[in-house]
């Protein structure tokens, strides 16, 4: 069997105001999705974490990459069976799907030779995520692809900081679609929401020069800052704000939501000392705590 | 016995960037000091809700005040006794110093028949509080003079809203000269924080076409933005933030910090019916909950 992983990401800076333009900042973590491929007449998906099998066409993610593939490489659109590991929290904002897609392609690419190279990768990643979901950030399946840290739109690599994570899961999902729509109109109703994005934009830019020189009391205090411009922005709720308090009272350097909001997770960012005592805080607060670092591996064959 | 009575103010929107010179919109309430003056060879000022009386020089507030009035008036330095009464919480944000210097501008000015005008009271005040804590806004003693709703510093009045206050007060206080200070460090540090000021500014713009329409809920919206707004600037709190999220979840239109931050209060804004279900919330978080209206009385003689 050919397996293929490709990881999650968060986004130290920059959701919602990336949609208009601004620049934002991603980091690959080490929580990953694992594909295998294997000929089979199954044509069907096995899910390792809850023992759910289904077939190829009930996958939307999966279907729409192996429709894309086989336009355009020398495969077959079925003769199939994957099997699928995760670590990745679903819907939860830490880019699961694309990490299932990347992985996917890139198993399908080994089973079969093709050779795709990594840039190609995250194009038709990209493409899939755009045909399933309308539209999509091309962030995801990028990070998803390459690992380590970027500035997008504009896919400036930086350097990858030396960090732990603790995430903080509010066990709630959220439309993404409904949340961008909501700040979309925030902004057509109060002129001053673009100020918003315009800091935000501006504290990304910021947060940067923190990247090259390490110093991550700074970019906490950054991110504690881009959190409360995205509650400005409706984006936030209870939940998160608890996540977020909760981890800065566990003596976290810094924490916010990561992608959409509404519901998903947190990112706190912590030395190893902290990581239990913020792990427990968020537990209390009825949370689940996840303990990641970034990751320079992308895409592994 | 010679009396007079200001009241205390809140902050709809703009503290802090008025600062840097962005517009801010303040309403007087009806919890107000109320201030007797009768000749005595006291030279005391008595408490009336501790039941504490002190020599006159041992209130700064009250002895720079007879100062200023017997350095431009035909007044003696000594030789009253004046009586405090008060349904404002002292060092909360809500205009305690200003209130009582007011009230005694005005006790003064009618026991000795000085026909005092009000502008002239306000400028008084205004000069009596910069003396004894080194700088002062402008907007304390004048809203206490004149009551109402305005948009300072330009002093333009505005339609008083129909609504009422619940304010909760953390019981906390809190040092203006430092949470000035630490915005204008952030603002050192920190380009983005201009956009953070000019958003404030530009969102209490907006803000004023709802007092024109008398948009309760719009305004109460724009609130709970600036909140969120002040919270960038770092002088929120978790106190606080427990009593806007309170006051919110009993149904407020709106609810944000007061003043300075740090402690102090916060203000929600609702009307009549939620009333008891917003104090009730407050209370249950550990803040003391005041029910007050918007007043058109300033200083009343």
């Amino acid at each position: 069997m050919t397996q293929a992983s490709a990881p999650g990401k968060v986004y130290f800076f920059g959701e919602h105001a990336v949609v208009y333009g601004k620049p934002a900042i991603a980091c690959a973590i080490d929580l990953r999705t694992n594909v295998g491929v294997k000929s089979s007449r199954d044509d069907s998906v096995y899910f390792v974490s809850n023992r759910k099998k289904i077939h190829i066409q009930r996958s939307p993610y999966i279907h729409e990459t192996l429709k894309i593939l086989s336009e355009n490489y020398d495969i077959p659109l079925s003769g199939f069976r994957l099997i699928i590991k995760s670590t990745l929290p679903k819907a939860s904002g830490l880019g699961s799907s694309a990490a299932l897609v990347i992985a996917t392609i890139g198993a399908i690419s080994e089973e079969f030779g093709l050779n795709i190279s990594r840039e190609h990768i995250a194009s038709i990643g990209h493409e899939v995520e755009k045909n399933v979901q309308g539209r999509a950030s091309p962030t995801d399946t990028y990070i998803s692809t390459f690992g380590g840290v970027y500035r997008m739109p504009d896919k400036v690599r930086l350097p990858t900081p030396q960090l732990t994570f603790v995430i903080g899961d509010t066990k709630t999902s959220s439309s993404t679609k409904e949340l961008v729509e909501h700040v979309a109109n925030l902004r057509q109703r109060y002129g001053f929401v673009d100020n918003i994005i315009n800091a935000i934009g501006e504290l990304c830019r910021e947060g940067e020069r923190y990247f090259v020189k390490g110093d991550v009391e700074r970019i906490g205090e950054l991110m504690l800052m881009n959190h409360s411009l995205l509650e400005v922005l409706g984006v936030g709720s209870r939940k998160l704000r608890k996540l977020v308090d909760a981890a800065m009272e566990g003596g976290a350097y810094g924490a916010k939501l990561t992608g959409a909001g509404g519901g998903g997770c947190i990112i706190s960012i912590t030395c190893e000392d902290r990581v239990d005592e913020i792990s427990d805080r968020i537990k209390r607060c009825g949370g689940r705590a996840y303990v990641v670092h970034p990751t320079d591996e992308g895409l592994v064959l």
